[in-house]
């Protein structure tokens, strides 16, 4: 028992993982990181990565997703699986996903150097393709068994390359995307850290955000035809001006939220293109995307209810014709209550001030929750930025989070639990 | 005596001298007609009417600005000018200052086979880039020295061309631009026939629209600053979004008018260009136009005060910062109460239903009236489309408005009057 101790975070080594594979992808001249999905730096990483493990000592594999695992301990039980995604968004931050590996890794690190006795394995794992250049969570999704093979067979980027292609040219046979589906009762449980991506903990001043549901979301394509018209000779009440139409839809949104949703409801107009987007016409035609989340979906059906009737009366009022086109639809996932239940006894033990919270973006443990139960760490991100070189979190509130997964992850490896 | 007759529009010659403008620059694909102002088209349609001008024994006369124009009747008086423009936007429409070239035309030969005596002469002009490559109403602000050798310098189209340049291309010397200056008393008075380009005389069933004010207008460019965010993270309530406070001023716009405008009040959104006009991003920044046009410059005074403090409430309310650039600006113009009386009397008296009505469009006639008194006379436009392929008036109504044109120059041809 003497070479037994409290499994401690290094910082250094952190550091060390997190700028080690930070190195792959790294844009000098903007700050921003590139490691698209199966592209050549996303696998550079990975190999590091699987390099680094094999040197620590772990066993390591490859699955037909992509996905990168390290594992040590008891073989034959279930395992404590730790990680998050290794790919990056264009021009993304140096924390979102990779933070979360590396945290991951060094919590497996901590855990071996304390010589605490463990009673089942822990694998840390980098999941592949989360970001969404194919789709999104397609690494989680295959260890989930959500993949199929007609799926995989039509998914394209937006530049129109096949996901297909893109696996065979990084040497992955996606007619085995089978092989990378985990048996049921493999994983005793999932933990994922992440930045939270949106400035909620860093107002209210939390350390931690213990996430209990991930949002859903419904993605729409809306048209407004109206009449392009000379802006000059058309007076206001012979107009059928479709921007006005759309203006008055976008500014009805607070008020369909404060009457029929949620604080975890969001309502987002992102894109706008006008035709004929002339100063001097009257645009005659708005196409506009709806993003529309909430962690209920009952919610989500009631905010699409009224939001589609708020489209067609303002319509009405302008004179304008609309159709709406679904996009994608993503349904709520609510994690298991038993590891968030966890998670707060363990942030409070820590001294650590934390909030049950749900997640407005989509995240791999909601695609494990299918397969085991999940359990997703949130901590501030400065300013709330995501998606941007800008992206950050002092490393006081990284640590924090380390320690969390740490102290989680100890009290899961190495207390019984069914085979 | 017993040649004499009242004049007649004759209309077969009236067609085929709309026939032969369109002639040039027809694209027979699209249905759109191009005779940009200083492109090739423009010259061939300007060279064939000075021909037909010739063969019917007019003075042909081309000014410095390439404005082309053909007088007939008693020399050393001050001339009765009626025309219109002979350039076209891109994919223009057939009648947009074509028929006002082609109806005045018809008026003098009309006139002239009346065998009437003429007290003074008539001349018409086709004036020469009105539609705005390079600003706009070139030929008649020429005309009346209101172009400047230093604007003429630097005017240029969209694409960076010069005007300078794209004039001494068609063989024009910019250098002498003011010679197409034309002296004080010269001309009687202008007169213009011009489709409407809106829905008001096919509203109100009028045939004839009487112009008695061009509206001012002023131009803006609005850029809208707020924070782009993950729209999944961020919370409604923590957002800067810059889309939902360009929605918000939009849909003030109606209520400004109605408390602060006129009916001919117009503001019109007519480009907008969010960033980074994703889906799932909160849009950060809005860049969008702004024309106002009234026929007060009282008005567009006040108009513009309250719109800049609806923009500045409303950017605060949203935590945006706003900068508004002026680009452009035109002064309202009061077009000559006695010649819009006369065309009243006439219109009458030819048993038209007319009104009397402001243009929210420019025309040549606010430039002329600098110089001599300016009247405008409209005819309905079907579905108030101008500017494109489908821009067109039903003959019998093009017949009035040339009709009306033909008995209030001949009226003013035919009378005594100041040398």
């Amino acid at each position: 028992m003497a070479l037994q101790s409290q499994p401690r975070i290094k910082e250094a080594r952190l550091k060390s993982l997190l700028k080690g594979i930070n190195r792959f992808g790294h844009n000098a001249q903007s700050g921003g990181f590139n490691r698209i999905g199966f592209s050549d730096e996303d696998m550079a990483a990975r190999q590091w990565l699987a390099e680094q493990m094999r040197a620590e000592g772990l066993a390591v594999h490859w699955d037909a997703a992509a996905n990168v695992c390290g594992r040590y301990g008891p073989p034959d039980w279930p395992c404590v699986m730790i990680g998050s995604h290794l790919d990056t968004v264009p021009e993304g931050g140096p924390l979102d996903g990779a933070l979360g590996v590396a945290a991951a890794f060094e919590s497996l690190l901590a855990l071996r150097d304390s010589g605490l006795a463990l009673t089942h394995p822990v694998e840390v794992i980098a999941t592949s393709e989360e970001e969404g250049r194919f789709g999104g969570m397609l690494g989680s999704q295959a260890l989930a068994g959500l993949v199929t093979l007609a799926w995989l067979k039509q998914a394209r980027d937006a530049e129109g390359e096949r996901l297909w292609d893109a696996m065979e040219a990084q040497g992955f046979d996606p007619r085995r995307i089978a092989d990378a589906r985990r048996p049921e009762g493999s994983i005793r449980l999932f933990l994922e850290l992440h930045i939270e991506q949106g400035p909620v903990l860093e107002h209210t001043g939390d350390a931690i955000g213990i996430v209990d549901r991930i949002s859903g979301m419904i993605s729409w394509s809306v048209r407004l035809t109206g009449r392009s018209n000379h802006a000059g000779t058309t007076p206001m009440d012979l107009r059928a001006d479709a921007f006005a139409g759309l203006a008055e839809i976008a500014t009805a949104i607070p008020g369909i939220i404060r009457t029929h949703g949620t604080k975890s409801s969001r309502i987002t107009i992102g894109k706008v293109q006008l035709h004929p987007n002339f100063p001097h016409s009257v645009p005659g035609q708005a196409d506009f995307s709806v993003i529309l989340r909430d962690d209920q979906a009952a919610v989500i059906d009631r905010l699409c209810a009224v939001l589609r009737d708020s489209i067609a009366g303002l319509c009405r009022k302008h004179g304008l014709t609309s159709e709406i086109t679904p996009r994608s639809e993503l349904a709520p996932v609510a994690l298991d209550p038993q590891i968030a239940a966890v998670l707060c006894e363990e942030a409070g033990a820590l001294g650590l001030t934390h909030r049950v919270m749900s997640s407005g973006a989509g995240h791999d443990a909601q695609m494990l929750q299918a397969l085991c139960p999940a359990g997703l760490v949130f901590i501030p991100s400065r300013g709330g930025v995501s998606h941007a070189p800008e992206e950050w979190t002092p490393w006081p509130r990284i640590l924090d989070g380390a320690r969390l997964l740490l102290k989680t992850v100890t009290r899961f490896a190495t207390s019984p639990g069914a085979k």
